[in-house]
């Protein structure tokens, strides 16, 4: 049985397979799920085994959630392929009930698989190893491959970047394929070759020294909420240009010929209501919504804490404030150097009748990835035979931290095959991945590995 | 035995029994301390009953916490006192461990009793009721007294107000006693005669139709998080001052005579740092700390939320951000009034890309309290009894709704004998109501009733 045969004969099962991995809780970012995070990660050892994969083991570290590593080199002198991705998910917390079925329990629903890592990344990187599956059981496998599944990209991915560093000799390769990212569409299939980079943040502003009685002191003790709301409002101008000095400086100015290419993909207000609802885009004047997304930074808070949020009132004059933000960088920025210019701001504005402390938490240096590479050609090969339409490039918004790793550590080219789709909704309810996604994933993803062993 | 006797041979059980009421967490602003609201109110209809009360009785309402009603109506035609105060307490969640000892298991530490609602108002109205106790059981009760117990005070008293509409015949009375307030210090008792109003809002903004993944949509979709605290930044100018246009314009300006009166006691720095930890004030300009707190409006933020406030990170774009507001009002400013002013501003200054909602919750009318009432004089003599010193009048920060209603629909005097400590913690962790205040406290109760006894 040739190894397309092997997926269409395996639809069911694979697809059960998938929904055991999705009904594990593997919140790498919360402490209570870390015995989930190892039962995922043991999940995907035990599996590996299964498929015929060898070497198959757990890299450990404390105070960090393991890499599934597994490999197979019965290719001989061929290429070898690196694949990534994480099994570890965004936390589903769900205080407005905008789920529509549990996050944690798979439930498929108009040709969709909802669950919380449908498409970020279990489902794109389960795609993967099925495809190397099928080529394994037909006997077919074209390539070496080597599986380097993380437990910690939605938290930072404080482990692997180290790993790659220590483990370079096993890791060797001629390429790493990444499935952790979407195309435009399933009639249009792109290839995203600019990720940005990340520094993320927590500001604490402190007053008291505990929450006081709103009449008995407020007027005459700064709210750190009120002090932190002038902080955070200070971040952006009007227009919607980060306000932090220096923010800008060393971001490279993309040239005509990109921005036309860019300009072939447009990010149509059509299709931000659509996904968004929102009809009144906002963001940096100059750019269009692409470049935005694309090749221009951002700062923006992702959370936002002071005082009593529960139901009803309290009137009480609050301790401390804490905002969550982060910031995703594009080329030549550096995160670290980010993190000091919003520190001296902050520090700069904040008034002295509070105390602010900001932390640096994660930090991802921007990549853009080689479009001449020939295993850049396989996946543009590949695409098209999986989708039936030349894929067009693009730049992405989101961040995958240790791409930029791989090419400095390997010095090898990355190639990012991804499979979802825009709508998938990852990081917010109802994630989904699409049942057609996955089938033309793992048709295109078997036709990469076909592909690379010519090369 | 006489009343002052007795309070010192029952002092150990009246204690027990105080704790017995603390240890139920009777939070009205939370639904799902509904059943406690009711226990405690339950607990004090017994307790009434038990020492000698006539006509204990639970008033109702629909959707509200009960009010707890007891007479005693033996004096015949001498004077009679309406004695308000309430069982309901505030939240004591601990998100920051601040609390040394569970606040619903009181304990003896240092002289003091630490449980929520020790000082507030359980406390003070317990020392009310040990009172009255006291002088029934001495046979020496010289004035009838009426109790009215609520349970909404810490959540906008929604009930109460209509209540005394509808049987002002059968609180008639000829003064109403609060005991829901603080003294100076132990050895400078005073008495509140001002009290600032309230209005408490809500402002929820909303961005798209659900949390988005930050780098997918960041830089095109306004962050509602970003957009709160650019309003929330503009409520106040850079001095301190309220920035909402037409907010001062009802406000009263104090004559020098009675500014001079207050500033007798003023709220000085080291007053400051030791209850706060605060060495550096905040606040309107052009007034001192104790007229801020007295006799100005303030606009506090009392919470603020939006997007991920969970541990880690999660790189999200909230699809709203809701914050808790409250105003401290003075005369004559109208808290409907204000929250229109409010309404107005906001959504003036909100950004069109973001939509915006401000929702009225509370609202309580400023009250001054005429210092010349026979009753008044009563009560300085009272404090003079129980603690060797002449009260000095001052104007309080806090807010009692009901008592401008007492005012206002009964028409009658007000006198607010306050048993309290500027540090016993009300509203914050480690609440606490010292012995000697309640101790005092009953002592001073029982001679203001023997002085209204003579009037």
């Amino acid at each position: 049985m040739n190894p397309y045969d092997y997926i269409d004969a395996h639809r069911q099962n694979f697809l059960e397979e998938l929904k055991a991995l999705l009904r594990i809780p593997s919140i790498s970012t919360l402490s209570e799920h870390a015995g989930d995070v190892r039962r995922a990660a043991e999940w995907l050892q035990a599996h590996f085994e299964q498929i015929g994969m060898t070497r198959v083991q757990l890299y450990e570290k404390e105070g960090c959630h393991p890499i599934v590593y597994a490999e197979w080199l019965g290719a001989g002198d061929a290429p070898t392929i690196l694949v990534y991705g994480h099994y570890d998910v965004q936390p589903a917390d769900d205080p407005d009930n905008m789920w529509r079925t549990d996050p944690f329990e798979p439930v498929e629903r108009d040709g969709n698989l909802y669950a919380r890592g449908a498409t970020d990344d279990k489902g794109q990187a389960f795609t993967q190893i099925k495809a190397v599956q099928s080529l394994l059981a037909a006997g077919a496998l074209p390539v070496n491959i080597k599986f380097v599944i993380e437990g910690e990209e939605e938290s930072g991915s404080k482990f692997v970047h180290g790993f790659v560093e220590d483990n370079a000799e096993m890791l060797k390769a001629d390429a790493v394929v990444v499935s952790d990212s979407s195309i435009l569409a399933l009639d249009q299939p792109s290839i995203v070759y600019g990720l940005r980079g990340m520094v993320s943040l927590e500001i604490e502003v402190w007053g008291p020294a505990h929450d006081l009685h709103s009449g008995m002191y407020g007027g005459i003790v700064h709210n750190p909420a009120q002090a932190l709301a002038g902080i955070l409002a200070a971040l952006h101008d009007g227009t919607g240009r980060v306000a932090v000095p220096g923010f800008y400086d060393r971001v490279a100015e993309l040239d005509a010929a990109e921005r036309a290419e860019l300009a072939k993909t447009p990010f149509t207000l059509e299709r931000l209501e659509n996904e968004t609802g929102i009809t009144n885009p906002w963001g940096e004047p100059g750019y269009t919504l692409q470049e935005r997304l694309g090749i221009r930074p951002t700062l923006e808070i992702n959370g936002l804490v002071s005082g009593w949020t529960g139901e009803g009132g309290k009137t009480v004059l609050p301790a401390k404030a804490l905002v969550k933000i982060s910031c995703r960088l594009v080329l030549d920025q550096d995160p670290h150097e980010i993190e000091d210019l919003i520190r001296a701001y902050v520090e700069n504005i904040a008034p002295d009748t509070v105390t602010v402390e900001v932390r640096g938490i994660h930090h991802a240096n921007p990549v853009v990835i080689n479009r001449d590479s020939p295993y850049m050609q396989a996946a543009i090969r590949a695409y098209e035979f999986g989708y039936g339409v030349s894929p067009v490039f693009m730049r992405e918004g989101g961040s995958i931290p240790v791409v930029e790793t791989f090419q400095r550590v390997l010095g090898i080219p990355v190639v990012l095959l991804g499979f979802g789709l825009p709508d998938d909704n990852l990081h917010a309810p109802n994630e989904k991945f699409a049942l057609e996604c996955f089938h033309r994933g793992m048709r295109t993803a078997i036709k990469f590995y076909e592909e690379a062993g010519k090369l």
